[in-house]
C-alpha cells in the first residue's frame, strides 16, 4: 500500500494516523486479466486505486455493443461513479485487461470517513476531481471538433503504454470509431 | 448574494463568517445578453456563479466553427477550467446568452481562501465536482452510444428551459450535430 501513500504524501505531509486508518478500511487485491471487478446491474459501494496493471470500464448498448468510458492505469482511480452518485445499480462493467494489483476501498466506511477525519486528504481529492473534470471536458471538446485521426494521436499521448494492454475494439470504442477506421488511421501513420 | 448562501446553507449550517468572507472576495455583476465574460486567449483567474440568466462556453475550431462545451443556468458555475487547471490562457469563450446576474469570485484570493478557512465548504464543493464528473461521463457515454435524436431528448430533460435562451446553432454544436439534423429531429417530434 506504500504506493498510495507515496502518491498522497507527494501532495501533503502525511501522518501515520492517515496510513493506519486507510489500512483499516482497504484491501489489496491481485486480479488476473479477464476478471471482472464490477458487473452490470450490481450494487456499487467500492472504489479502486490501481497500483499496477490496467482496468477498463464500459457499457453495453441495446445491441450489446461495448462502449469504453475509461482506462485506468497506475495511480488512477476507477469505479462506476454514475451508479454511486445516483444511488443506482451499475450500468458499467469494470474488467481487468492486464494482471493488476488494486487497492479496494469502501465508499461509506472508507473514503467518506477518511475525508471526515483528515480534511487535507479531501482537499487533495478535490484537486484530483478538478483534474478529472478538465480531462473529461477536453475529451468532449475533442470529440466535437477533431478528426478521429487527431483524437487517436492525442489518445496515444495521454496513454503512451495502452497498446500493450488494450485490444483494438477497446480503443476504437473509447474513441467512438469503428475498428476498421482505427486500422485505417494506424496504416496511414506508417 | 442571498441566493448563493441559500444554495450553500441547504447543504451545511452556514455561519456568518463564511458569508462575510465570501462577500469580501466576490462581486455581483449584471451582464447583458451578448456580453462576453471570458475571451479566447486571456488569463483566467475568476469563476462565475449564475444567479439568473444563461451563459454559454464554447471554442472555435480551426475553421472558426463554434463548439459548445457548457450551458450555465441558475445555480451553475462556469469558467474556463481547462485554462485554470493547466495554467494556460483561455481556449474557451464565455458569453452571456440572456440578460444575467452572476457572482464573480477570484480563484486564488477567493475560492482557495474560502476552502482554506472553511473546510466544510470545500466538502460541499467536492460533492459538486463529483456531480459534474457524473454528468460529463454520461454525456460522453451518450455521445458514444445514442442516436442524435435520443441525445436531444435527454438534453431537453436536462435543460427544460434552454430553448428560451439558446439559438439553434448553440444546441446543435453542444450535441455535435448540424443545424439541419437538429431541425429534422424537431420536425419528427411534431
Amino acid at each position: 500500500m506504500e504506493q498510495l501513500f507515496d502518491y498522497i504524501s507527494k501532495r501533503i505531509d502525511l501522518n501515520k494516523d492517515v496510513e493506519k486508518f486507510t489500512h483499516s478500511v482497504s484491501t489489496i487485491k491481485k486480479i488476473k486479466k479477464g476478471e471482472i471487478l464490477i458487473n452490470e446491474n450490481q450494487i456499487v459501494n467500492k472504489t479502486y486505486f490501481v497500483m499496477e496493471g490496467c482496468l477498463r470500464s464500459f457499457v453495453f448498448d441495446s445491441r450489446e455493443k461495448e462502449h469504453t468510458l475509461q482506462f485506468a492505469l497506475k495511480n488512477d482511480w476507477i469505479s462506476d461513479y454514475i451508479a454511486i452518485f445516483n444511488n443506482e445499480k451499475s450500468s458499467q462493467t469494470i474488467e481487468c485487461i492486464a494482471d493488476s494489483t488494486v487497492i479496494e476501498i469502501s465508499l461509506r466506511e472508507g473514503i467518506e470517513n477518511i475525508f471526515l477525519r483528515f480534511p487535507k486528504i479531501e482537499s487533495i481529492h478535490r484537486k484530483n476531481l478538478e483534474r478529472n473534470i478538465v480531462s473529461l471536458q477536453k475529451r468532449i471538446l475533442n470529440q466535437l471538433q477533431l478528426t478521429s485521426s487527431d483524437r487517436y494521436n492525442i489518445f496515444l499521448k495521454q496513454y503512451p503504454e495502452i497498446e500493450k494492454y488494450a485490444q483494438n475494439y477497446h480503443i476504437a470504442s473509447f474513441l467512438g470509431i469503428t475498428q476498421q477506421s482505427l486500422s485505417r488511421i494506424r496504416a496511414s501513420f506508417k
